[in-house]
C-alpha cells in the first residue's frame, strides 16, 4: 500500500509493507495550498505515479488533504477511536487506477461539552498507542495536542494554542520590544516555567516578564526564553495536572524544551521518535487489509 | 496649582482649586512620543503658559512624562504609597517661572517576588481611595490595573495583559479569521466568560473559540465578543478570587464589559466616573500644600 500525509505546506508518501520501516518515501513541498481547484488528482499522480505504475493498488492519505479547503472534507470522527475505527471511518475517493481512502480526524468534547478537534496528528497518535498501549501523549508545536491513549485508542484529547499564541505575544505586543530573537536560555526558560506554577494567572505573569526586565532582573536575551517557559509552564499545569507521566513526540529542539518543563513539574518523561506517521498509516491500513 | 497629565499619546492640563471639580482643563494631542529631544519645557509652555502668565507657580505632573522615554526619569515608589508618600517622592525639575513636580509611578512585589508597576493610574486611584477608602479597585484597559486600596492607600496591585493580548490573538493567529470587527454580541461575551470559568487553562480555550465556530456552534458575527469574554473571564477569575465587590473606573464601553462580566462571576460592582486624575492631582497637590 501507499501512506500519503498530504498538510498544508507539503507532501510525504511511504510505500509501506506489512511491517517494519517503509520501503520507500518521498518528501516534496506542494502542500494542499498549493494545489489548484480540481488539481488534486494530477498533484497526487505526479507524486506517486511511478509506485502505481509498479502495481501498488492502495492509497490511504491523512492530513489537511481531508480538511474543507482539502480534496474530499473527510468528516470528524468521534473518540474513542483506534485504527480499527478509523479505518471504518475512512472515505473513499474515485481516483483511476488505485483505491483511494481518506483518513478522518477525530473530535472530542470536554467535560464542559466544548467541542476540540485534530486532523493528521490521530495518524500519528495510532501508531504512538500501539507501541505505548496507555497513557497521555503530547505532541508540542503551534497547537499543541495532548491525547489520553488507552488500549491503543484514542480516548480523549485537548489542544492548546501555545506555539501560536507565543508568536503573537513575542511579536505584536510590548513584549516584541525585548523578545529578540537569539539562542534559547535554559535559566530564563527554567524561570518562566517556575513562574507558570505560581498564583497571579497567565494575564497577569505576562506583564511580569516586562517589569522584570524593566527591573533589570531579566536581560533582553533572556526575555524571549522567559516568555516560551512561562506558556509551555501553562500548558503543563492545564494539560498535564496530577499527571506522573507524558510520552512527547516532537521536534527535536521543541521537545527538549517541553522535557525541561515536564521534569520541573516533577512529571516523568518518555521521548518518541516523532516520525510516526508511517507506523500510523500501516496500521490503519491494516485494519484495511490492505497490508 | 496646575496638574498636568501627560501620557504617551495626548497632555490633559487642569487649574486647580481648593476643592471641587479643575476651573479650567486643556486636552490635547502631543503626548511624550511627539516630544522632540529636549523639548518638554518649550512644549509645556505651549500648553499651560497662559496659565502661568495669569499668575499659577506650582505644577504637578503625572504620567509617562516620568519615565523613561520622557521628560526626567522619576522612580516608582513602593506601595503601600497615599497622596502623602507620593507628594513626599515627587521630583523636582527646573523650571523658569514655577515650581515643577513630577508624580513617581508606583511598584509593588507580588507573593512570589516579581515586581510589578503602574505610572499614571496611581493618581487615579489615590483619587479613588479618597472616595472609598478601602476596596479593590479595576482600572480595565491594554494593561488592566487592579489595586488594593485600605486607608486611602494604595498597598499592592497587579496589572494583567489582557487588551494587549486581545488585540494580539484577535488580529496575529488563526482567530483573526472569524475575529471580524463589528458590534459587541453581549450572549457570546457570556459564553466567553463562562467558559473561563471551567477548567482547561485558557491555552485551551483559545483553541475552542476556533472549533465551536468550525462546529457551527459560534458565528463569525460572535467569535470577537466570546474572545473577550473569554480572557476578561480569565483576568477576573486571577485578579478578583474570593472577592465580593469591585471598584470600576473605566472607558464606559470597556467598564460595561467589565461590570457584565464581574456579575456573571457573583461579585457586586460598583462604577465610577473614570475622569479621576484631576482629583488624584489635587490630593497629592494637597500633600504639597499647594491648595
Amino acid at each position: 500500500m501507499i501512506g500519503v500525509d498530504w498538510g498544508t505546506t507539503s507532501l510525504r508518501a511511504y510505500r509501506i509493507g506489512a511491517a517494519g520501516a517503509p520501503e520507500a518515501r518521498i518528501d516534496r513541498p506542494g502542500g494542499i495550498l498549493t494545489v489548484p481547484e480540481g488539481g488534486f488528482p494530477a498533484a497526487l499522480r505526479e507524486a506517486i505515479g511511478p509506485w502505481l505504475v509498479e502495481g501498488e493498488t492502495k492509497v490511504l492519505l491523512c492530513g489537511m488533504v481531508g480538511s474543507r479547503q482539502g480534496w474530499v472534507e473527510a468528516p470528524y470522527l468521534r473518540c474513542p477511536a483506534g485504527p480499527a475505527e478509523i479505518a471504518a471511518a475512512t472515505t473513499p475517493i474515485p481516483f483511476e487506477g488505485a483505491e483511494l481512502r481518506l483518513i478522518p480526524g477525530l473530535t472530542t468534547e470536554d467535560g464542559s461539552g466544548i467541542p476540540d478537534v485534530m486532523r493528521g496528528e490521530e495518524t500519528k497518535l495510532v501508531a504512538l498507542a500501539e507501541t505505548i498501549g496507555s497513557g497521555l501523549a503530547c505532541l508540542p508545536g503551534t497547537h499543541s495536542k495532548w491525547a489520553r491513549l488507552e488500549g491503543g485508542r484514542v480516548t480523549g484529547f485537548t489542544t492548546h494554542m501555545t506555539g501560536e499564541t507565543f508568536a503573537a505575544l513575542s511579536q505584536h505586543t510590548i513584549l516584541a520590544r525585548t523578545s529578540v530573537e537569539g539562542p534559547d536560555v535554559p535559566e530564563a526558560f527554567a524561570r518562566g516555567v517556575e513562574r507558570a506554577r505560581q498564583p497571579g494567572g497567565l494575564l497577569h505573569h505576562l506583564f511580569g516578564a516586562r517589569t522584570l526586565h524593566l527591573m533589570g532582573r531579566l536581560a533582553q536575551a533572556e526575555t524571549r526564553s522567559f516568555l516560551s517557559g512561562l506558556l509551555i509552564g501553562h500548558e503543563i499545569a492545564a494539560a498535564a495536572q496530577g499527571v506522573a507521566q507524558v510520552h512527547l513526540a516532537g521536534a527535536a529542539s521543541l521537545s527538549a524544551l517541553y522535557a525541561a518543563a515536564l521534569a520541573q513539574n516533577g512529571i516523568a518523561v518518555t521521548r518518541h521518535d516523532p516520525d510516526l506517521v508511517a507506523a500510523g498509516l500501516r496500521h490503519i491500513g491494516r485494519s484495511l487489509q490492505w497490508v
